[in-house]
């Protein structure tokens, strides 16, 4: 229509004419972010004399940021203060003394392959556009496969550990029932899955999402350090078959949230074997274990399972996100559970090999390159500093632990066996109350309010918890090698300094 | 155990002093692989003068990677060489000559917004850890949800557009039966859904994923244009009724993948009203039509839509992922219908409001904050130029359809609507065939070779695909404003020259 309108048609194509991009200038507005970025972002955030925040209620950051998206763009001057204030203003993750979740420091191998994948924009589904990136998830696989003592495998690496074990309980569904594909939930019986009461809510969520339900995740008891009850899952086992559910999956879990605790894998193994159930290993937090001759028992039995998830962006400090999931199979399953073959993307009369277009093995479509993050710190690091890591994580907790002891108005929840130290700060005001209900009420206010304190003070971030009946408390996880004793004893010191008028 | 032993204490703790991270050495390395960033991934990348990929078949590749994972490390100077190498043999998305995606080119706003996250290691989930990101999510959420004329709404951003369409199913089914997220579809009716054959394949995973079934995804003929014909969705929606299955969704697309195609979302939407389906519009590809008040008519309809999946990483170049999720809602369904109230995350009892911690709308645990790549470039080019540069990618699709009908040898499978052009080379030796089943499936051979040379000779990159019962044919696309006129030109020339002689 418009094509016959020949003035139309100038008048509009004058438009390729006048808006190309201005090359130089964008790259040397990259150049100038760069610089900030290199500076406030890496410099001063890994700075132990710098703040790990600068707290502002979102009212007041509201005002500060100046959100509104307006009709007319800004100048690169103002545009280079806002990169600034959003660093500014943001939690610094890497600081020595971010302590608030299961990922922390500076990783600098791992963040230079961020900044790699950041700048070429690739997405990983077929080796055409993502050559180098297919290759390099297939080797670190590999080697995560080999690590764990499997003869043969397949993997993924996924946007998180949530996402690695909806795949786990959808491949663990397609295994006993691959109709379900095809024809859904609703043609099947009350399918159930196992996992313990102290295992990542994302086993609730997967059950919510894939249409299992949260009330077929069956929660299986732990003993007091947090490990599922083989006994306890055998039972709960019998008692779903006997209400004529169908169970088909045990999640288990190695290094739980809170407690850092690890089911026994190897005799949970051995029911899912009497019952023929497909065994996941939620390793997301624990998995780095499986690397460290000292600590790899803690995972006994994890070449006897059919799937892990473990994200290498939480103790081995690869950037976020970094989760990989693995398969014991040598059938193509994961292919076979998730692909669509969508022949615009995966067409079959390309010129090379097409077992190297991995992305059907995927639920999403455009799927960032994560496994370079780890390739690269991996051959940075070789798999001895991996595993040193993973040892220094681990004495850093029992020598947190010890300071503990040492000192008045700190309990331990119990001993660490693994990274996560749990524990109490009583303040002063506590100390000399019995053990009573009165006691557990006025100590669980305890740690909300240093926590306030410090996140004002911008001092450390750790983070704390209810759990269970227990009162809340502190989690301590140290994974980053920039941290030192001494930043323990400050830890200890500064928590004591902010709740002992409490 | 240990603590109890002294002397393997004390060398124990040893660990904690000797391998305290080098952080002088660790910006010393980031800012060396910047610099290379600098100019392999972006100054040379944008190059138009230089190679869009240089091709190595996987085999070649595995060996000028040396990809194997050791047990040393390796130097910064070989850690730096490697990231030189990734990036040589990688294909540049960002170079004026790849077309093989639904996104392309330098957006050098969003690129730094890219890095900034990465250096800062950030997860959305609560205030406390991402207090800027949160509010510039919201921000954006907000901007969006005025652009699109509702009143109210709520959204998230997600790891892709899949993952959007997969939330709007997930959404709708809860609305009709929120006792599935707790008892599972076994319990349900015989759930379908609809969209049109020219829809994303997304939905298809995302029904086999979610237990409903790709054979409860109901496909609805489109018009030749690829547009979800109305009363044949009537038909199909009395049809599945009279079976006993229970209909609860429609999805309509927003500028389908191949053809560009927009449904007609405000006809559809009298259905849905009719039946009381939920009215989902995957807009990943169209939905930036919606700032364009010249072409936004092909959206028309939206404001009477329930949700809405638009990728900003595609016409509108943000950088990879850049997917948001938006519901017509008021009433917290995303929240209601994902959340796990994980109380180890999501604290009862900390000092800011709580609604800022987002993270349970979401099905992730650790995400990342891919608004602020939208935010910042909306604060640098203004609600002006994402407008233009929506109009300009039209104009050039219209450009080019006119040079390809002024060219001996290029036939447009249909007149583009949107920014799609799709279109067959025919090769010298087949122009003097007759329109026959013969010309077809020659035709059909002619795609793929050309694709082969242009690869291997790596002047530029675009996508072909089979389509229905169509030969192969190519999709041009263009997003960048990177992107000439000239570049037209080139791209016709040189399929011609890699393709006359087949």
């Amino acid at each position: 229509m418009m094509a016959s309108n020949t003035e139309i048609q100038i008048k509009e194509n004058g438009v390729l004419d006048d808006t190309s991009l201005d090359v130089a200038a964008a790259e040397s507005f990259l150049q100038k972010s760069m610089a900030i970025i290199l500076e406030d972002a890496v410099k001063k955030a890994v700075d132990v004399r710098q703040k790990v925040c600068e707290w502002r209620s979102p009212e007041e950051l509201k005002d500060l940021l100046d959100l509104e998206l307006r009709e007319d763009g800004e100048s690169e001057t103002r545009i280079l203060q806002r990169c600034r204030d959003a660093i500014r203003y943001s939690v610094k993750t890497t600081h020595p003394h971010f302590f608030n979740q299961l990922y922390a420091g500076l990783e600098p191998y791992s963040m230079a392959a961020s900044f790699i994948t950041e700048a070429l924009k690739p997405s990983v589904y077929t080796y055409e556009v993502s050559p180098v990136f297919t290759l390099m998830e297939d080797a670190v696989l590999r080697k995560i496969i080999q690590v764990l003592g499997w003869e043969e495998g397949d993997g993924i690496f996924n946007a998180g550990g949530s996402m690695s074990n909806m795949y786990a309980m959808n491949l663990a569904r397609y295994r006993c029932f691959p109709e379900i594909k095809e024809h859904g939930n609703s043609a099947a019986p009350r399918l159930v899955v196992f996992t313990s009461q102290e295992c990542h809510y994302s086993i609730s969520k997967a059950a919510a999402l894939m249409g299992i339900g949260t009330k077929n995740v069956i929660v299986v008891p732990a003993d007091k350090r947090g490990k599922m009850i083989p006994s306890a899952l055998e039972e709960q086992i019998k008692s779903a078959k006997n209400e004529g559910a169908v169970p088909f999956m045990v999640n288990a879990t190695a290094g739980t949230t809170v407690l850092g605790a690890f089911d026994p894998i190897d005799e949970i193994a051995d029911i899912c074997e009497k019952y023929k159930l497909w065994l996941h290993v939620d390793a997301c937090w624990g998995g780095a274990v499986i690397l460290s001759n000292k600590h790899k028992h803690l995972m006994k039995g994890i070449q006897r399972v059919n799937s892990v998830a473990w994200n290498p962006h939480k103790m081995l400090m690869a950037c976020l996100q970094c989760s990989a999931f693995l398969v014991r199979d040598k059938t193509r399953l994961l292919q076979h559970c998730h692909s669509a073959r969508a022949s615009y993307l995966f067409q079959q009369d390309k010129f090379y090999d097409l077992s190297y277009d991995t992305g059907d093995k995927s639920v999403q479509c455009s799927r960032k390159p994560d496994a370079f993050k780890f390739w690269l710190m991996w051959k940075a690091l070789g798999t001895r500093e991996l595993e040193h890591r993973v040892d220094r994580a681990l004495v850093m907790a029992r020598y947190l632990a010890e300071q503990m002891k040492k000192r008045e108005g700190f309990k331990l929840v119990m001993e660490p066996e693994f990274a996560n130290v749990c524990f109490w700060y009583i303040p002063p005001s506590l100390r000399d109350l019995p053990d009573c209900p009165e006691f557990w009420k006025k100590l669980h206010n305890v740690a909300p309010l240093i926590k306030e304190r410090m996140m004002k003070k911008g001092s450390m971030m750790v983070g704390y918890q209810p759990h269970g009946g227990r009162a809340n408390f502190f989690r301590m996880v140290v994974i980053s090698p920039q941290v030192s004793k001494q930043d323990m004893d400050f830890v200890l010191d500064e928590i004591h300094s902010l709740g002992m008028d409490l």
